[in-house]
């Protein structure tokens, strides 16, 4: 029987060779497709859309089994297009090769007049920082953390997508992979790993900014800090974190801090592998250099 | 002796890890890095910029030998910097397997208040069509041909890139390429190929609109038509001309026309290699999707 369809697809583009298995689904998903999914979201109470690529094995039968999906969560500015737009050819190879969906969510709720929202590329729309604000006016619709980590897999489940996830993201992004991984654990989120991300927000502007206006503190926001989590658990909890940051990243020293989360996992046994990229900047061509070896990173935990 | 700094590089960015023997030249050109490298043009009269990746084991020596280029031609509303965000990431990785650069250029002149423009997107200002405009008022900048054939390729010299050129391009970039590959020859472009070329101009609305305004008829367009061009030559001009076309292109049928490229390829014996990709559409994840077997196919003909 038929699942009852709870999204829609408002656009579907091919973006790999499709696989000889592989037709639409009565949800109107394909194997070898990039889509933008709409719903209605209870935690954020607005339209969200996400992007969703599937690999061409993807059976299109609701009753096969479920494949695994990597969840990638974006940085400031941006909305579910960008990392398709400027990093997909790379990425949706890379996930066809092993048979994994990604999936790429929003920043922040938008497509609503009624949002609350600054003249600011640094809070409100599009910087919605993977938490669940609190404080007014943002605590009605801000609740990215809600939607990442429990509206978005459920939805994922109705479309057989997810028995396994893993998490990366992008700047404000890998600072939302690395707190929602950190959070929930090995038993949620197969593997972790992020590209410049924001490892120390409750000691950065952009952190402060964001935790004050959402949680009413810096200090509320210790609970959504890496590196604050991180020394809170006091032990190793994934087998290893994916880093990759450029050395000529213009956030790197004053928003970004790696090494201090570095340093608490060391002191409380964390293996973090951390790449420094000689010369790279923040922006998504240092993310398509080095996309694929994220994904094969995060396949050698989905698919085994 | 150096010799005279003749371009600007007004960024640059890292995108492929750089080479033990690379670091910038006099120029700032560095190897593993995607420029955007703006000049003044004698041809459009006007700034011009295009970007520029050179692959990481270029030595930055101006007196080594000259590396081979790919030139990339857009299509229509794009800039020089479409292809680098959205097919970026794939392209240079093949780039740099191969040892090549490559070339994006503009597809108009811009960046000047007195340039003619029409509020339209398939006419004036990102719509050069690559010919030399001799109509009014589009003859004194408009001069796209001339630019992309004779003025790049002697500033590239310059830069010591460009010992032997292939072309490609997309819809009316594939169009460009096809063009000035058949009425140059195999001796200036040592291979060519397209993405969802505008193959007939002349008898598509898109051509047709162009070549009334740009030379005040279309008749006069059968010049810069490739199924014209090579239906004049009568005979087969390269070893095999490679073009992918997705079969779900919206602009297939009314404006693309491989099909008669094809007819009049077979006529007088060119081969022509047409990959028709099931459900594809005219999108940057098309080319995302194939632009590294185009790659692989410029770099048999510039590498050996």
């Amino acid at each position: 029987m038929e699942k009852p369809l709870k999204v829609d697809v408002v656009s579907k583009t091919r973006v790999v060779v499709r696989a000889e298995n592989s037709g639409p689904s009565a949800n109107g998903l394909e194997g070898g497709c990039y889509h933008r999914v709409a719903h209605t979201s209870s935690s954020t109470g607005t339209k969200m859309i996400f992007g969703l690529f599937i690999p061409s094995t993807y059976t299109c039968n609701l009753n096969a089994a479920s494949i695994p999906a990597l969840f990638w969560l974006s940085g400031l500015t941006c909305d579910d297009t960008n990392f398709p737009i400027k990093a997909g050819s790379k990425a949706f190879e890379a996930a066809e090769k092993h048979g994994i969906a990604v999936v790429m969510s929003d920043t922040s709720p938008r497509h609503d007049d009624e949002i609350p929202n600054v003249d600011s590329y640094d809070l409100g729309i599009g910087a919605g920082f993977y938490v669940d604000a609190s404080a007014s006016p943002y605590n009605q619709h801000y609740k990215m953390y809600a939607y990442i980590t429990k509206e978005l897999p459920g939805v994922l489940k109705q479309l057989n997508i997810g028995s396994k996830k893993s998490i990366s993201g992008h700047s404000m992004g890998g600072h939302g992979a690395l707190t929602i991984a950190l959070r929930e654990g090995p038993s949620v989120w197969s593997s972790v790993s992020a590209f410049a991300p924001i490892c120390n927000p409750t000691d950065c502007p952009w952190g402060i900014k964001a935790f004050t206006n959402y949680f009413g503190s810096t200090e509320a926001g210790t609970e959504h800090d890496a590196v604050c989590l991180l020394n809170k658990k006091g032990a190793s909890i994934f087998d290893d974190i994916l880093i990759d940051q450029g050395t000529s990243d213009q956030f790197l020293k004053e928003q970004l801090k790696p090494e201090t989360l570095v340093q608490v996992a060391k002191k409380v046994g964390q293996k973090v592998t951390l790449n420094m990229r000689e010369e790279f900047d923040h922006s998504y061509h240092f993310i398509g250099a080095f996309i694929d070896s994220h994904i094969d990173f995060h396949a050698k935990f989905l698919t085994s």
